[in-house]
């Protein structure tokens, strides 16, 4: 969806991500950065930002660029590995890929906090329609 | 933390899990279960439960399980297959046990809804402290 | 490939399989069984199974379950993770089908030892054409 | 282990990689390159290069670049995506670190051919010892 005003309508409908507080920062060629500014509702038990908030941003990043680049996209897979844990104001995600075939393609993305310490790191399979 | 009715305490305070809606089902030595009523903040912008709530719920069903059989437990790196699409009323995660070492386990765990329709599949490698 | 025989037969041809000396044990509806016995040509630096070698018996006995399930198969995405270090005299992989859709299925994989110590676990994504 | 010569040592005890033809071709800060040239015993029963040597070399190139920049590094688990099929006189492996604490890694490994197309993605979380 080449139309960058079109694309952030069609998320827009996305309650859960409007819920989780997430917004998109930047997309471009290049790369997609949205991000969160962490309250109460975001903590898990021990007051870090919950794991599922991380995987929800790093895979809402990856949809952004991913439906930017290509025709309606969808994950088919995803691994993420925790790196640090997350006590912070913000939090970003920065989408990057990989490579693409005709209905593939692999995104690498970078789940980090506001003094840029990464969180997480997610490798994504998306599966272009 | 073998004490059942502890164990619920503690995961009361996850308020990412409060927010989203999850409830634990069921904890024993074999599995647990947890459920979520699904509402219109699940929902993405093509009003499909959203991928991030998909693993959410999973991933906290491997941490009641985990931290149950185990010590303290922490996700180090987990990995999500989509297999359908999720247009349900109700999401359940049931997380099992495959192997465990000292310090590291292994778990699989499956995202169904209502109808006993899989969701997603999900392995998960705990770190235990 | 419903024909047992011929299923063997085809993937007789695959000579990196056999370079490493891994044969098929059993095929049903229900599961398939590999194995090797290690020699000096599998081990590492370390004098341990190299887990390259620990890989590619687990996504062979994926692919001849999967084979004989559906048509063509190919694995798209897979993941390991390590649980025991491999000092052993034969290498045994079993999968497991968790879940089909018209063109994709997940196994799960359990690669184990002669004494039934588990070695790694496996959860592979197959593409069926 | 800071002393490239003694790691190349190291690796020639390496059995398994000695007998599937896989040579380093670079260790640097940055990065580790590894190549195989493919060959008969590397192929699968489609004539293609099978995918258990494609995590292989992946796997190996990771370690050495790991086990170059820290202490005695293992694979703990690891995320492989195959994006286009190996039809290929050469096969290289390019691993570079993403992230990096006090006992853990994470690399993010290209494994592509002599016309620089990529034939697998691979994420790799290691455990330093």
């Amino acid at each position: 969806m080449k139309d960058i005003g079109k694309l952030r309508e069609f998320f827009k409908k996305d309650r859960y991500i409007i819920k989780n507080g997430i917004e998109i920062v930047e997309i471009n060629q290049d790369f997609a950065i949205c991000k969160a500014e962490i309250g109460e509702g975001h903590l898990n038990a021990k007051d870090m930002v919950q794991g599922g908030m991380i995987y929800t941003i790093a895979d809402f990043t990856f949809a952004v660029l991913a439906n930017y680049l290509h025709d309606f996209t969808v994950t088919q897979s995803a691994t993420i590995t925790y790196i640090n844990q997350a006590v912070c104001k913000t939090l970003f995600a920065k989408s990057v890929e990989l490579d693409a075939t005709k209905h593939n393609c692999i995104h690498q993305v970078r789940v980090y906090d506001e003094k840029d310490i990464t969180i997480a790191r997610v490798q994504i399979n998306g599966f272009i329609l």
